[in-house]
């Protein structure tokens, strides 16, 4: 198995979680996203988008899209499961992960925060787009986990929304958004003492600067 | 089994799609996502991003994000499979998917596009940041869908990567994309012929205007 990542990739940043609290290894390679380098032909031979990460099977075949790559390695690795419970339970992380992975990293990645900066001209515009889009949908995650037993997203043991959570709180800190939620920082005490979270951590990766 | 949508919601759309596909009818309900009914405290209630759509099941548990519903459908009623094949199909399915439910109609709903608004002012920059969001995508979804068979996106039956594709190209053309890949109209034409699908096209439902 070989992941392409970057050590900063919040998409990137899932996977290693999810690979780390399923005890599997993959060969890492990394593509510098401020440098462009995954607009290579090479790489857009992968993942036609150009975005990260891209997921290579023992079997050399090709996946793409950090939320098929985590479903299809609970499917095809089941023993520690990331979508634990009935169809309802299961609904309802995947729900939590996709309030991240659709309405909220999409919205303040470099990718769009370069689009926000042509129109704008101004870093404390697109600072305050980014600042806004997580701070909203950070809240909104809050009162959907409402009612859920901690310490984890979803109870006691981890799954694909403390995956998609832990990197979008990366984010939120990285533009300054307060961070006023005592469940979701109690969910990150949680993952931080899980060792395949901090295997994960974007400082803790070869290519970090 | 009851939905809350809105004619033209793309999301809502989707898992109009997929109950159909199933053979499953769930009552409708409506909320006028352009008067803003979606921010009502009734509706936060239910769905405390104020998007739609909302999914109530039999048991009145509510489920929100149209692809963990649909998700649930899949696995609550698996006749009619919309994720077929092995877990690697399955996850290039789900690849297909999220490239337009993360990377594509995130950044063009009415949310975004009005806060695009409030940055520039002018209708045509917001109609040209809609249309190129789309354009990307569309053209990397197409490069993805290479060497998969056809009529759908992945072979002989619809699954959640046409789901997703149908409502995003309603939105192309919305906003005046060239539909210049011929195998995404062949894959539109092939779901026309399906009644589940011509049934939930927004202009269909009791809502429209």
């Amino acid at each position: 198995m070989k992941l392409h990542g970057y050590f900063r990739s919040s998409a990137a940043w899932r996977v290693r979680i999810a690979l780390g609290l399923k005890g599997l290894e993959a060969e890492q390679a990394f593509l510098h996203l401020r440098k462009g380098e995954q607009r290579s032909e090479a790489y857009l031979a992968l993942n036609p988008q150009g975005l990260l990460p891209a997921f290579e099977t023992d079997e050399g075949e090709i996946l793409t899209q950090s939320l098929a790559i985590i479903e299809y390695l609970d499917e095809v690795y089941p023993e520690v499961s990331l979508l634990p419970g009935s169809a309802l339970q299961r609904a309802r992380i995947r729900a939590a992960a996709l309030l991240v992975a659709t309405d909220i990293h999409p919205i303040q990645n470099l990718k769009i925060l370069n689009r926000v900066k042509a129109l704008s001209h101004d870093d404390a515009v697109v600072t305050e787009w980014a600042r806004q889009t997580i701070d909203e949908g950070l809240d909104a995650l809050n009162s959907l986990l409402q009612g859920q037993p901690g310490p984890f997203a979803f109870g006691e043991t981890p799954t694909l929304a403390d995956i998609c959570l832990i990197p979008q709180l990366g984010n939120a800190r990285r533009f300054g958004v307060d961070l006023r939620w005592p469940r979701l920082l109690e969910i990150e005490a949680a993952c931080k003492a899980v060792p395949a979270f901090a295997a994960a951590q974007p400082e803790n990766q070869p290519d970090a600067e």
